[in-house]
C-alpha cells in the first residue's frame, strides 16, 4: 500500500501525508483549469433525493450501483427491539423495520447542480464546478483505483448545443495540455455508461449510436476523467431551459468533465513512484 | 434562507458563494488552532465498517441518529424485481431484498482514528486534526443548525490523562480566545449525549455522574463546538495504550475537541447578518 493510504478493505480510503497534500494540490489545478470558464463553485451535499433521480430514471439505469441510505423506522418500540438483539453480528447489521428511504449517497457530482436549478431559464451559458464525495456500489475494490467511495472534481457547462459542444472540445485541449505538463501517459477513448441490462436499456442504446462520453485513459487501462455530452437529456429532464435571441425557450443543453482523483493520485505514483520529490510540480 | 445556502428540506445544505469561502475560511482557522499541537491532517471517508463501531456499543447507544449503507442483494434476479416495478414511488425507493449491510455513514469523524490505531501503542502524546462529513438522522432539521448531514472539524488528543486534561484545558482557552477575538456571544455548557432510553444505558448514567462533555454554546441555544473527554473509554475499546516509563502499557487516554462547521456560519450570519462587508476577520 501507499504511503498516506488507509484502507479498510471494502472501498474506503483514508489520505494522510504527502499524498494528501497531492490531493489537495491536483484539485487545486483543477480548480485553476475551471476558472478558464468563470465555473462558479458549489458545496453539495452526500444525500441526494431519489425523486431527483428517477426523474432521470436512475434507478433502472443503475439500481446495482447505488447506495441507499437507510434509517430505522423511529418508533421507540422498533428501535428497542434492534436494540434487543445482538445489533451487529458478524460484522452485519441486523435491521429492524426500516423508515421509508428517500435518499442515495450521491453517485456523481453533477446531479445535484441540475436538480437544484430545475424549471429554471438561463440568458447565456453558467459554468459551475465542484468537488463531491461519489459512491459506486461496486463487486470488487482496488485502493485509489476502484472505490465505493471516492473524490470526484466536475466542471459543468449549462448552455445551447454549441456552447456545450466548444466547452467539451476546450476542455478536452486544457486536460491534454495538464496532463502533457505533468508527463502523464493517457489516451482519449469512446466509453459507454455501466447500464444494468445494458442491451434492454435505451439509454445505452443511444449511447451506441449516439456516443457522448470519452475516457481519459491512464496506462491503457485506468479512467482518470471523463467528459460527457448529455445533449438536453438533464435539460428535460429537470425543466431546464435556455432563452434564444429570437424569443421562446428551447430545452438546456449539458455537459461536464469530471475528474476522479483518487485516480490521478494512482496515476502519478505509477509514474512518478512513491517518493514525493520525483512527483512533478503540482498546484503551483 | 440566507444567500448561498440550498437545502433540500430533508437535513441537506448546498453551500455557494460567500458562505462557502466563509466555511472554508473559518476551518482554516480551525486548522491553525490545531497546528499549536502539531496536529497530523488526516482525510477519512464517508463510510465506516459496523463492526467498528460496535467495539464502543454504538447501535445499542445510538441506533436511531444513525444512517445505514444498504445496496441491493447482487444478483441479478433480485435486481431486476427491483427495476420491473416503480423503483420510487412518492419520493420512498422500493427497495428488494439488501445485501448485508456492514457499513454506516459515519456520526463522528474521530471514530475513524480509533479505528485505524486499533493495536497500536504510543511512546508519546499523539495530536490528529481531520474534517469530515458525519450523519445523524434527527426527528427535524433547520438549515445550517441541525442538519442529517454537516461537516465537523476535529482536534483529537491520544495520550495519558495527564496529557489528554491537559489539552482539553489548552483547546478550551485557544477556543475561548478565537470566539472572543471574532466577537461571538458564547458560553460553556456541561452536556450528555443523546443516549437512546438514556436512563437505562450505563454509559450515559457514567456521563451524569463523571461529566466528560462541555459545549460552547452560541445565543444560549446552539451548540457550535464541544470539548470530549473519553477517558480511556476508546483506548480499551480499540486496545491502544499508551507506553509508560516505567515499562508496561496502560490503556491510552483519548480526548477531543469538535466544531460544527455549518453552526459556526449560523453564529457568524446571526451576530453580524448576511452581508460579508460586516463579518470579522477570519483565515487571515
Amino acid at each position: 500500500m501507499p504511503a498516506g493510504v488507509g484502507w479498510d478493505g471494502a472501498g474506503n480510503v483514508t489520505l494522510s501525508g504527502a499524498l494528501l497534500e497531492l490531493a489537495d494540490r491536483l484539485d487545486a489545478d483543477f480548480v485553476a483549469l475551471a476558472a478558464a470558464w468563470g465555473a462558479v463553485e458549489m458545496r453539495f451535499p452526500t444525500l441526494i433525493a431519489a425523486a431527483e433521480l428517477e426523474r432521470i430514471d436512475y434507478f433502472r439505469s443503475f439500481p446495482h450501483l447505488a447506495t441507499y441510505a437507510a434509517c430505522l423506522a423511529g418508533d421507540e418500540a422498533n428501535v428497542a427491539a434492534f436494540t434487543a438483539g445482538d445489533p451487529v453480528v458478524d460484522g452485519a447489521i441486523r435491521l429492524t423495520q426500516l423508515a421509508p428511504v428517500r435518499h442515495v449517497l450521491t453517485p456523481a457530482a453533477c446531479y445535484h447542480l441540475y436538480a437544484q436549478h430545475r424549471g429554471q431559464s438561463f440568458e447565456g451559458p453558467r459554468y459551475f464546478t465542484t468537488k463531491c464525495a461519489c459512491f459506486r456500489r461496486e463487486t470488487h475494490y482496488i485502493p485509489l483505483e476502484r472505490q465505493w467511495g471516492f473524490t470526484m472534481r466536475e466542471i459543468v457547462c449549462l448552455g445551447t448545443a454549441q456552447e456545450t459542444h466548444d466547452f467539451v472540445r476546450e476542455a478536452t485541449a486544457a486536460v491534454d495540455a495538464y496532463v502533457a505538463q505533468l508527463g502523464l501517459a493517457t489516451r482519449w477513448e469512446l466509453a459507454t455508461d455501466p447500464f444494468f441490462q445494458a442491451s434492454k436499456n435505451p439509454q445505452y442504446l443511444m449511447q451506441r449510436i449516439d456516443p457522448t462520453k470519452h475516457e481519459l485513459l491512464y496506462d491503457d487501462r485506468l479512467a482518470i476523467a471523463s467528459t460527457n455530452v448529455h445533449h438536453d437529456h438533464f435539460g428535460r429532464a429537470f425543466d431546464m431551459t435556455r432563452t434564444q435571441p429570437d424569443g421562446d425557450g428551447e430545452p438546456l443543453f449539458t455537459a461536464c468533465v469530471a475528474f476522479g482523483v483518487e485516480r490521478w493520485l494512482a496515476a502519478i505514483i505509477g509514474t512518478f513512484g512513491d517518493d514525493e520529490s520525483s512527483w512533478p510540480v503540482i498546484g503551483a
